[in-house]
Protein backbone atom coordinates (compact mmCIF):
# COMPACT_ATOMS: atom_id res chain seq x y z
CA UNK A 1 0.00 0.00 0.00
CA UNK A 2 1.58 3.41 -1.08
CA UNK A 3 0.58 6.60 -0.22
CA UNK A 4 0.24 10.10 -2.21
CA UNK A 5 0.97 12.99 0.41
CA UNK A 6 1.13 16.99 0.10
CA UNK A 7 1.12 19.82 2.03
CA UNK A 8 0.30 22.88 1.12
CA UNK A 9 -0.30 26.52 3.36
CA UNK A 10 -3.30 28.83 3.00
CA UNK A 11 -2.07 31.97 3.95
CA UNK A 12 -4.49 34.93 5.35
CA UNK A 13 -7.14 32.09 5.43
CA UNK A 14 -8.99 30.48 8.93
CA UNK A 15 -9.34 26.86 8.76
CA UNK A 16 -13.30 27.34 8.05
CA UNK A 17 -12.49 29.06 5.19
CA UNK A 18 -10.44 26.01 3.58
CA UNK A 19 -12.99 23.44 5.09
CA UNK A 20 -15.93 25.06 3.21
CA UNK A 21 -13.83 24.92 0.31
CA UNK A 22 -13.39 21.01 0.38
CA UNK A 23 -17.43 20.67 1.86
CA UNK A 24 -19.62 22.54 0.12
CA UNK A 25 -20.54 22.55 -4.19
CA UNK A 26 -19.37 25.87 -5.04
CA UNK A 27 -15.91 25.63 -2.65
CA UNK A 28 -15.29 22.20 -5.27
CA UNK A 29 -16.10 23.49 -8.25
CA UNK A 30 -13.92 26.34 -7.69
CA UNK A 31 -10.75 24.62 -7.61
CA UNK A 32 -11.16 21.02 -8.37
CA UNK A 33 -13.67 20.35 -11.08
CA UNK A 34 -16.56 22.83 -12.54
CA UNK A 35 -18.87 20.29 -13.40
CA UNK A 36 -19.59 18.85 -9.47
CA UNK A 37 -22.65 17.80 -8.04
CA UNK A 38 -24.22 15.66 -5.84
CA UNK A 39 -24.59 15.42 -2.06
CA UNK A 40 -21.66 16.78 -0.03
CA UNK A 41 -23.50 15.43 3.61
CA UNK A 42 -22.06 12.72 5.50
CA UNK A 43 -22.59 9.47 3.78
CA UNK A 44 -23.65 11.07 0.46
CA UNK A 45 -21.81 10.74 -2.51
CA UNK A 46 -20.01 13.63 -4.50
CA UNK A 47 -20.10 13.22 -8.50
CA UNK A 48 -16.80 15.31 -10.08
CA UNK A 49 -16.65 14.38 -13.85
CA UNK A 50 -13.91 16.06 -16.11
CA UNK A 51 -14.28 15.76 -19.72
CA UNK A 52 -14.29 11.83 -20.34
CA UNK A 53 -14.49 10.52 -17.19
CA UNK A 54 -15.51 10.82 -13.32
CA UNK A 55 -14.80 10.38 -9.67
CA UNK A 56 -17.08 9.66 -7.21
CA UNK A 57 -16.60 10.22 -3.44
CA UNK A 58 -18.57 9.37 -0.58
CA UNK A 59 -18.11 11.58 2.89
CA UNK A 60 -17.30 9.58 5.27
CA UNK A 61 -15.85 11.79 7.94
CA UNK A 62 -16.77 15.43 8.33
CA UNK A 63 -15.27 17.30 11.71
CA UNK A 64 -15.39 20.90 11.08
CA UNK A 65 -12.96 22.95 10.52
CA UNK A 66 -10.33 20.22 11.58
CA UNK A 67 -10.65 16.99 9.13
CA UNK A 68 -12.73 15.88 5.74
CA UNK A 69 -11.89 11.87 4.50
CA UNK A 70 -13.72 10.88 1.09
CA UNK A 71 -13.71 6.83 0.03
CA UNK A 72 -13.52 6.90 -3.73
CA UNK A 73 -16.31 4.63 -4.86
CA UNK A 74 -16.74 5.64 -8.45
CA UNK A 75 -13.80 6.30 -10.84
CA UNK A 76 -10.63 4.46 -12.42
CA UNK A 77 -10.13 0.88 -11.26
CA UNK A 78 -6.96 2.02 -9.83
CA UNK A 79 -8.95 5.02 -7.10
CA UNK A 80 -11.91 2.17 -6.19
CA UNK A 81 -11.69 1.95 -2.03
CA UNK A 82 -8.65 4.25 -2.06
CA UNK A 83 -9.16 7.37 0.87
CA UNK A 84 -8.66 10.89 0.51
CA UNK A 85 -7.98 12.69 3.61
CA UNK A 86 -7.82 15.92 4.15
CA UNK A 87 -6.16 17.78 7.77
CA UNK A 88 -6.31 21.26 8.42
CA UNK A 89 -4.60 23.33 11.03
CA UNK A 90 -3.20 26.46 11.74
CA UNK A 91 0.65 27.93 11.72
CA UNK A 92 0.89 31.45 12.25
CA UNK A 93 -1.33 32.96 9.17
CA UNK A 94 -1.52 30.31 7.12
CA UNK A 95 -4.31 27.12 7.51
CA UNK A 96 -2.45 24.04 6.69
CA UNK A 97 -3.09 21.42 4.71
CA UNK A 98 -2.26 18.00 4.66
CA UNK A 99 -3.16 16.07 2.08
CA UNK A 100 -3.18 12.33 1.49
CA UNK A 101 -4.01 9.77 -1.18
CA UNK A 102 -3.99 6.52 0.55
CA UNK A 103 -4.43 2.58 -0.12
CA UNK A 104 -3.08 2.62 -3.58
CA UNK A 105 -2.14 -1.05 -4.58
CA UNK A 106 0.71 -0.26 -6.54
CA UNK A 107 3.03 2.52 -7.13
CA UNK A 108 1.43 2.14 -11.11
CA UNK A 109 2.61 5.19 -13.27
CA UNK A 110 -1.16 6.41 -13.41
CA UNK A 111 -0.22 6.66 -9.15
CA UNK A 112 2.78 9.23 -10.65
CA UNK A 113 0.64 10.98 -12.50
CA UNK A 114 -2.31 11.41 -10.15
CA UNK A 115 0.44 12.66 -7.32
CA UNK A 116 1.82 15.70 -9.41
CA UNK A 117 -1.78 16.30 -10.64
CA UNK A 118 -3.03 16.87 -6.99
CA UNK A 119 -0.16 18.91 -6.12
CA UNK A 120 -1.34 21.48 -9.28
CA UNK A 121 -5.13 21.21 -7.87
CA UNK A 122 -4.13 21.59 -4.32
CA UNK A 123 -2.16 25.14 -5.01
CA UNK A 124 -5.77 25.70 -7.41
CA UNK A 125 -7.27 25.31 -3.73
CA UNK A 126 -4.82 27.44 -2.14
CA UNK A 127 -5.26 30.22 -5.05
CA UNK A 128 -9.05 30.03 -4.50
CA UNK A 129 -9.03 30.52 -0.87
CA UNK A 130 -6.46 33.12 -1.07
CA UNK A 131 -7.65 35.42 -4.44
CA UNK A 132 -11.02 33.66 -4.82
CA UNK A 133 -9.45 32.57 -8.37
CA UNK A 134 -8.63 28.92 -8.92
CA UNK A 135 -8.07 26.52 -11.98
CA UNK A 136 -10.70 23.82 -11.49
CA UNK A 137 -10.80 21.53 -14.97
CA UNK A 138 -10.96 22.52 -17.35
CA UNK A 139 -9.16 25.52 -16.87
CA UNK A 140 -6.33 23.26 -15.08
CA UNK A 141 -2.63 23.47 -15.32
CA UNK A 142 -2.09 20.36 -18.41
CA UNK A 143 1.27 18.67 -16.86
CA UNK A 144 1.76 16.01 -19.51
CA UNK A 145 0.19 13.71 -22.51
CA UNK A 146 -2.38 12.30 -19.94
CA UNK A 147 -3.67 16.02 -18.90
CA UNK B 1 10.04 3.05 3.80
CA UNK B 2 7.79 5.20 1.64
CA UNK B 3 8.21 7.28 -1.67
CA UNK B 4 7.49 10.55 -3.06
CA UNK B 5 6.44 9.98 -6.93
CA UNK B 6 5.58 12.37 -9.84
CA UNK B 7 5.39 12.32 -13.65
CA UNK B 8 5.43 15.27 -16.15
CA UNK B 9 5.33 14.95 -19.98
CA UNK B 10 8.12 17.37 -21.93
CA UNK B 11 6.31 18.46 -24.84
CA UNK B 12 8.43 18.96 -28.42
CA UNK B 13 11.62 17.77 -26.24
CA UNK B 14 13.70 15.13 -27.05
CA UNK B 15 15.00 12.98 -23.48
CA UNK B 16 18.41 14.49 -24.21
CA UNK B 17 17.01 17.80 -23.96
CA UNK B 18 15.93 16.77 -20.56
CA UNK B 19 18.88 14.78 -19.33
CA UNK B 20 21.09 17.64 -20.08
CA UNK B 21 18.79 19.23 -17.46
CA UNK B 22 19.80 17.05 -14.84
CA UNK B 23 23.46 16.21 -15.91
CA UNK B 24 24.32 19.68 -16.40
CA UNK B 25 25.50 22.77 -14.01
CA UNK B 26 23.67 25.39 -15.91
CA UNK B 27 20.43 22.61 -16.67
CA UNK B 28 20.10 21.96 -12.90
CA UNK B 29 20.60 26.21 -12.25
CA UNK B 30 17.42 26.62 -14.35
CA UNK B 31 14.67 24.80 -12.73
CA UNK B 32 16.06 23.53 -8.93
CA UNK B 33 18.83 25.88 -7.34
CA UNK B 34 20.21 29.07 -9.20
CA UNK B 35 22.79 28.14 -6.46
CA UNK B 36 24.63 24.80 -7.90
CA UNK B 37 27.80 23.53 -7.88
CA UNK B 38 30.21 20.77 -7.14
CA UNK B 39 30.67 17.39 -9.76
CA UNK B 40 28.20 16.23 -12.11
CA UNK B 41 30.10 13.37 -13.07
CA UNK B 42 29.37 9.92 -11.93
CA UNK B 43 30.69 9.25 -8.51
CA UNK B 44 30.56 13.23 -7.88
CA UNK B 45 28.67 15.41 -5.60
CA UNK B 46 26.47 18.07 -6.95
CA UNK B 47 26.14 20.92 -4.07
CA UNK B 48 22.79 22.82 -4.13
CA UNK B 49 22.24 25.51 -1.73
CA UNK B 50 18.93 27.40 -1.00
CA UNK B 51 19.23 30.24 1.47
CA UNK B 52 19.89 28.92 4.40
CA UNK B 53 20.58 25.12 4.25
CA UNK B 54 21.22 22.50 1.28
CA UNK B 55 21.41 19.47 -0.19
CA UNK B 56 24.36 17.61 -1.62
CA UNK B 57 23.88 14.64 -3.65
CA UNK B 58 25.97 11.65 -5.20
CA UNK B 59 25.33 11.17 -8.90
CA UNK B 60 25.20 7.07 -8.38
CA UNK B 61 23.86 6.42 -12.01
CA UNK B 62 23.95 8.07 -15.24
CA UNK B 63 22.32 6.56 -18.22
CA UNK B 64 21.89 8.84 -21.12
CA UNK B 65 19.40 9.77 -22.09
CA UNK B 66 17.35 6.96 -19.88
CA UNK B 67 18.38 7.49 -16.18
CA UNK B 68 19.68 9.24 -13.46
CA UNK B 69 20.08 8.48 -9.92
CA UNK B 70 21.49 10.47 -7.11
CA UNK B 71 21.83 9.70 -3.14
CA UNK B 72 21.63 12.41 -0.67
CA UNK B 73 24.37 12.75 1.22
CA UNK B 74 23.80 16.16 2.67
CA UNK B 75 20.81 17.99 3.31
CA UNK B 76 17.92 17.26 5.80
CA UNK B 77 18.15 14.69 8.18
CA UNK B 78 15.15 13.00 6.85
CA UNK B 79 16.94 13.15 3.59
CA UNK B 80 20.34 11.39 3.99
CA UNK B 81 20.17 8.05 2.29
CA UNK B 82 17.29 8.78 0.60
CA UNK B 83 17.29 8.36 -3.49
CA UNK B 84 16.15 9.90 -6.25
CA UNK B 85 15.51 8.66 -9.46
CA UNK B 86 14.66 9.82 -13.05
CA UNK B 87 13.89 7.86 -15.61
CA UNK B 88 13.04 9.48 -19.04
CA UNK B 89 10.86 7.99 -22.14
CA UNK B 90 9.09 8.89 -25.37
CA UNK B 91 5.49 9.24 -25.80
CA UNK B 92 4.39 11.39 -28.87
CA UNK B 93 5.82 14.48 -29.06
CA UNK B 94 6.24 14.22 -24.97
CA UNK B 95 9.25 13.22 -22.91
CA UNK B 96 7.92 11.76 -20.11
CA UNK B 97 9.60 11.95 -16.38
CA UNK B 98 9.04 9.76 -13.96
CA UNK B 99 10.66 10.66 -10.76
CA UNK B 100 10.74 9.28 -7.47
CA UNK B 101 12.43 10.32 -4.24
CA UNK B 102 12.35 7.59 -2.31
CA UNK B 103 13.78 5.89 0.94
CA UNK B 104 12.08 8.07 3.63
CA UNK B 105 12.05 5.81 6.61
CA UNK B 106 8.76 8.02 8.32
CA UNK B 107 5.94 9.95 6.42
CA UNK B 108 6.69 12.98 8.33
CA UNK B 109 4.99 16.44 8.15
CA UNK B 110 8.19 17.17 6.15
CA UNK B 111 7.86 14.85 3.40
CA UNK B 112 4.37 16.11 2.88
CA UNK B 113 5.86 19.15 2.05
CA UNK B 114 8.42 18.14 0.15
CA UNK B 115 6.18 16.03 -2.03
CA UNK B 116 4.46 18.97 -2.97
CA UNK B 117 7.54 21.09 -3.83
CA UNK B 118 8.70 18.32 -5.73
CA UNK B 119 5.76 19.06 -8.12
CA UNK B 120 6.27 22.74 -8.43
CA UNK B 121 10.04 21.83 -9.85
CA UNK B 122 9.66 19.53 -12.06
CA UNK B 123 7.04 21.63 -13.39
CA UNK B 124 9.81 24.18 -13.49
CA UNK B 125 12.06 21.88 -15.54
CA UNK B 126 9.43 21.19 -17.91
CA UNK B 127 8.47 24.63 -17.83
CA UNK B 128 12.99 25.08 -18.70
CA UNK B 129 13.48 23.17 -21.79
CA UNK B 130 10.00 23.86 -22.95
CA UNK B 131 10.28 27.44 -23.32
CA UNK B 132 14.28 28.11 -21.74
CA UNK B 133 12.50 29.56 -18.38
CA UNK B 134 12.21 27.53 -15.34
CA UNK B 135 11.81 28.93 -11.67
CA UNK B 136 14.42 27.93 -9.71
CA UNK B 137 15.43 29.01 -6.30
CA UNK B 138 15.20 31.88 -5.33
CA UNK B 139 12.36 32.69 -7.65
CA UNK B 140 10.50 29.52 -6.54
CA UNK B 141 6.58 29.15 -6.36
CA UNK B 142 6.20 29.69 -2.42
CA UNK B 143 3.77 26.85 -1.19
CA UNK B 144 3.52 27.68 2.48
CA UNK B 145 4.91 28.72 5.61
CA UNK B 146 7.73 26.45 5.03
CA UNK B 147 8.41 27.89 1.59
Amino acid sequence: MVDILHRVGVQNAAPDDVYDALTTLDGLRGWWASDTSGSVELGGVIEFRFGPGGIDMRVIELDRPNRVVWEVVGGPAEWIGTTVTWRLSTAGDYTIVLFSHAGWAEPVEFMYHCSTKWAVFLLSLKALVETGAGSPDPRDLRISDWH
